[in-house]
């Protein structure tokens, strides 16, 4: 049986303050929680059923704290509507990224990102589309926030996140790009009125810039875009929609990159 | 002050099986509720703070109730964690779709979607990209839950929905292409070993088919597909993500159908 101050201390973590606290995020569900302990990161405590324990005891060492726990307990130390055979108390991963690892591929600069779906969403997107390193805005959602851990279906064990000063991420870019005499990697925004992604030919390398939800990119990182990009709208008709939901269209801008830099069979 | 039978009235369109019994759903949320006003919809009430009323005074006929609501109001019907400034009651359409319509242009099919955000994401992409019918499968979320209109943000009121069994509707549309001496539009199922979209060439006019998020397209549809296709992961090594989120690969499929239907200016 879970004791209260166990029960009190995971319901803490769902809370971003106790988590940053504590250094510590949830993962819950079969599948994600296998992804993160055949993964780096570090799995501290493993609450379960009997059967999933049993089944499941290779994957678990000697380092980690086993609770076997009930339907009921299961369902108050939950995030989820529906409580899952598993939950996992995870180290929230020290993650730097140094510029120069940003100059060459494609790394996804997110601005502004408030909701947790879109983001665990655009995560998932990422990593599909083979993007290791994803710069968030310090106010973007929380990137250990229960909604996104789970919206990101495991994809946070194989792409990198930091928060980071975007602006200054830039300049650091630009800045070792001159040193060593290279051409930057082109900065894309998407907007409203960019250009069509479909007539854009994409640089070899650079960063897809996607602004939050219903403000878009902001005037301060505005300055750091090279290229203005939309995903175009076929609605045909005055009154159609204003926008797309922006996790869709981070994933449209990915797709279209990627299918550009590679040659398909008919 | 909103009577007690109100507030109990509303609240009970929260639930699916109210919303059919009255043939109402709610929407909530400023440019929402503005842009049924100015649709086809019939908008039954209205509850709303007195500014909104004062604002958009024009756009209340005489056949809709009109209630002012306080914030405290407004949060007890409200289906959203933060209470908009307007709620409106509106009619359940009577939406229906013949064969016959189907013979041209594309009609996007959901089997099985159960994801409310999900489902009114790939309504508001759907209507981005110019697809004016969806059929959903019986067993789909339901087209009127608060979360599907919320996501849908508005698309519900350009583009047309119905729910049916899909075999019927596949079978209905190759009879008349027959009696018609036409070619049956192609239908496309997105599966996970299907033939990139990248390298596929689409036919001028068909379905796609998209299945439920964690067990895809039922064998029943499975028999009607011409042809099997995916988004191509570019992960690059056999641990990456299984699969993209629902929505998001409805939106990639759609992306690249209206891509190579479109000449664009470079």
């Amino acid at each position: 049986m879970l004791s209260h101050n166990t029960i009190s201390f995971i319901k803490a973590l769902h809370l971003k303050k106790k988590r940053n606290e504590h250094g510590l995020f949830l993962a819950e569900g079969d599948k994600l929680v296998r992804e993160l302990l055949n993964s780096d990161f570090v799995v501290k405590q493993i609450y379960a059923h009997a059967d999933w324990l049993r089944q499941y005891s290779k994957l678990l060492s000697r380092d980690i704290e086993t609770n076997g726990a009930t339907p009921a307990e299961m369902e108050r130390i939950s995030t989820l509507v529906t409580a899952p055979s598993v939950l996992a108390v995870v180290e929230i991963p020290e993650v730097t990224i140094d510029a120069e690892e940003l100059l060459s591929g494609y790394t996804l600069v997110l601005d502004g990102i408030r909701d947790p779906g879109n983001m665990g969403t655009m995560i998932r997107t990422a990593d599909w589309f083979g993007i290791r390193n994803i710069i968030a805005s310090d106010d973007c959602v929380e990137n250990w926030s229960p909604k996104v851990v789970q919206a990101s279906m495991g994809s946070l064990t194989r792409v990198r996140i930091v928060n980071a000063n975007l602006a200054e991420v830039f300049k650091d870019v630009a800045e070792i790009s001159t040193q060593k005499n290279i051409d930057a990697p082109a900065v894309y925004g998407t907007f409203m009125d960019g250009h069509s992604i479909y007539g854009e030919t994409f640089a070899p390398s650079g960063f897809i810039v996607v602004g939050n939800e219903a403000n878009g990119i902001r005037t301060e990182t505005e300055k750091f875009i090279d290229r203005r990009i939309a995903v175009p709208s076929f609605a045909g008709n005055e009154n159609g929609p204003e926008s797309l939901n922006a996790a869709v269209a981070t994933a449209l801008v990915l797709g279209e990159l990627r299918r550009q830099q590679t040659k398909f069979a008919d």
